[in-house]
């Protein structure tokens, strides 16, 4: 995959091909390029107009020879799909396509995160190449022995290198064994429940506003999870007191209204957990992606010892990847061993490739050109909404996957059926309210993953936000 | 890595090459590869006199170039280690050796699994370029969607291509949604034994020879886990009654006696299944490893209702993979499913990979290699056995992974600490008895793991084992 990007959509052919490959197998490589290509001018993810990749450029990016391209484009030029214009490469033809369709992610579970709906990142630019070559060199490379059964706390490689990047990049403070792999936040905050309610927790303070996903992982494990309000400086964590005994928190980037924990919340935390013995559950999910100005450190870098932090690579490679790591105070990494079980349950051999993805540089370099492409989607993002309601504004930091519109009281519903009228799925935040929240703290807004959509679709859902946005208005008005 | 292999040990330089190296990163290849070598000459791991592999084979199995091996040659030439004889190849010198150490895999938890010891399958064959080129076709031609979270009961493609293996291969009856994918038989089980309690299950009968793992499994849930006596026909599941809600059983290879179900017994469990209304767990761990004639096929086959079947990729692929898969009859799938939780925890991009790996036919041709070699690997130990101690015999059938050496009753400690004083780590059946089971059933004897050490070090691991074997002999005779 390229790692040059530019600003305008459309113009990026051979990254938008990419996207558009299915199932491309032993004999029938040409056959199905062919088909995904034709469906995705029929769709109209391939628009009218745009040019194609040159060949060479697709070939080497799919590994494919040369010539399976060139039939391919030869036999979609002889339908009609494709046109070849001498000297100006290969574009597709003007047919008649259907109403542009938002794309989704069929394999989601319960198919909840659609379109511009959070939890997703940008899987298009995956980095197929770079993840491959450092699979081939760990493959060449590793001993007899690590094509074992693992360690079960994980791979020490992986948790050695996580050590060194978590230090250098978000500040965090720890030895490779206080670091525990699992295979997502998911999973790593079920282990961590578990080893709370075996020293006899009974509450976890969770933020107003997140994902019901995880207050179910807590309320399963048989733990209340009593709300503490979000505001525009973040949780209320000077609401805190001795009747929890942990509180699930996104300080860096509050998930999805997007605040930053103010530097007084910060140090009211971190007061709260010493004074009771509380843990913070630090959920820097997006750590690596600010915008505006040097992030700001993990909490977990000022005291170890009442912070169990926890980072994915979800969003930094790929949620199909199933790796994530936990940060824990020393006292409680016997309980969440326990939890994790006797057998390493993540793929050693996606560890070891891992841990070469960040010692190569690769990591780093995959972050930096995610952080500009995301970077400049919130710019374009920003100015959609001044050209369709100058009114509505972004809330939330320069950072991260997502941005909250905020709306009008009473708009978001009517916004959201607009959207949804126009194909475009979409979550509100009201999606995301703790069931037991405060009514009175409540905020109509959209939330906007702008790193779940392909770049090739990026353009055409801009558009339909913009208008949906702007229909709203009319009817309202 | 090259499919082809020999019979004798030594000879097979470009394998044995491969065990040897560890921590062949970035610039340092040259230096890694040199280092990596000359510590394999001074443990012993290359023996004097041994022939290297030819430049050029060994660069293709590394994927490093020509002149990198020549250049590591060369400086270890220069050293002393190797020496270069005209017209015949490099060779290892004839430097002072270390006593030779028992392989073991370092990471292996607990550390209980080494030498012989049983748990691991033969991780120095793991078929290193064609994983790499399965990862590749499926990198190259995954669709956008194939980078998000998958689906938490697994992939589709790797399920539907299962379903066809598993028919073919193993005769299980099954459609791609009663396949779930899970890192391996430990976390299977445990999905299964929380949906079994969930359910009202309250014990399982196991045999009363097994891994405690696997025990202790079933009782953290909570189930108890009353032992069901093994003879020489398998587990004795006429005995089986209304008081158990399930069996684990492993009818085509008993582990670790290594004894086949016998008919009449397959007959008394399917019926005892069908009359109470009980669950069979069929763990096929190693049902591909089968040598003297056509295997028997699955329980499942005959009754999916009332057999939940387990599989793993950890004998004919690897254990670092960290995938596995159940076959569970279709009232079951939601509470295993419920078990496994929201968001799948196994990596997509590996399930995809071993999807491809099957469908290309990659799979079959490694577990036939691996097929061949240990059962050659069983004919030699059979022999060697023949040369220490004519009286003693293998017990168990033509299969699988490990075998076990039956001795006269009293022997197991004493040939135990034999081996163990020549550096050779080995279990005894002792080991795996069921702490409940009749003192009256028990067996003395060695278990072999004859897959579980690597080609270069397996001639010199079994007369260790001779050596103990006749040591023993005079000790007590």
């Amino acid at each position: 995959m390229s790692n040059t990007r530019t600003t305008s959509g459309s113009s990026k052919p051979h990254e938008l091909g990419l996207d558009l490959l299915v199932e491309l197998k032993g004999s029938r490589v040409r056959a199905g390029l062919t088909e995904a290509l034709r469906e995705a001018i029929r769709s109209g993810r391939l628009p009218a107009g745009s040019r194609m990749p040159a060949s060479r450029m697709l070939a080497t990016d799919l590994g494919l020879a040369r010539s399976t391209i060139t039939e391919c484009y030869g036999e979609l030029i002889a339908e009609g799909w494709l046109t070849a214009r001498q000297g100006s490469g290969t574009h597709v033809a003007n047919v008649a396509q259907q109403a542009i369709a938002t794309p989704s992610d069929p394999s989601r579970a319960g198919g909840e995160i659609e379109g511009l709906a959070p939890g997703a990142a940008d899987f298009a630019d995956f980095p197929r190449q770079q993840w491959l070559a450092a699979a081939r060199r760990v493959l060449a490379s590793a001993p007899y022995s690590a094509f074992g059964y693992g360690d079960p706390g994980g791979n020490l490689h992986l948790r050695t290198a996580l050590a060194g990047y978590l230090a250098r990049v978000r500040g965090v403070s720890a030895g490779p064994e206080q670091i525990i792999i699992c295979s997502g936040f998911h999973h790593g905050l079920g282990l961590m429940a578990r080893a709370l309610r075996a020293r006899g927790a009974e509450s976890v303070a969770t933020e107003s506003y997140g994902l019901g996903l995880y207050r179910d992982v807590l309320t399963e494990t048989g733990l209340r999870i009593p709300p503490l309000a979000v505001d525009e400086r973040g949780a209320r964590t000077d609401e805190l007191d001795g009747t929890v005994d942990a509180a699930l928190l996104t300080p860096a980037h509050q998930f999805p209204t997007g605040a930053a924990l103010s530097p007084d919340r910060r140090a009211h935390a971190l007061r709260w957990a010493q004074r009771t013995g509380g843990l913070i559950l630090e959920d820097d999910y997006d750590g690596e992606f600010r915008y505006d100005r040097a992030p700001v450190a993990a909490l977990q870098g000022i005291d170890p010892d009442h912070v169990a932090y926890f980072g994915t690579a979800s969003k930094s490679v790929a949620p199909a990847l199933r790796v994530a790591w936990m940060v824990v105070p020393r006292r409680l990494v016997p309980a969440v061993l326990a939890a994790k079980g006797a057998v390493e349950t993540v793929s050693v051999i996606d560890q070891l490739t891992l841990a070469e993805f960040i010692a190569s540089g690769a990591f780093d370099r995959n972050v930096r050109l995610r952080r500009q492409n995301y970077r400049r989607r919130r710019e374009q993002l920003t100015a959609t909404l001044s050209d369709s309601s100058p009114a509505y504004r972004l809330i939330g930091m320069q950072a991260g996957l997502q941005a909250v519109i905020a709306l009008p009281a009473g708009l978001e519903s009517a916004t959201l059926q607009a959207a949804a009228s126009r194909g475009l799925i979409m979550s509100g935040l009201s999606e995301f309210r703790h069931p037991d929240a405060d009514r009175a703290g409540e905020i109509d807004g959209l939330v906007v993953n702008f790193s779940a959509i392909s770049d090739s679709a990026w353009p055409s859902t801009l558009s339909l936000l913009g208008s949906a946005i702007r229909a709203n208005k009319l009817a309202t008005r």
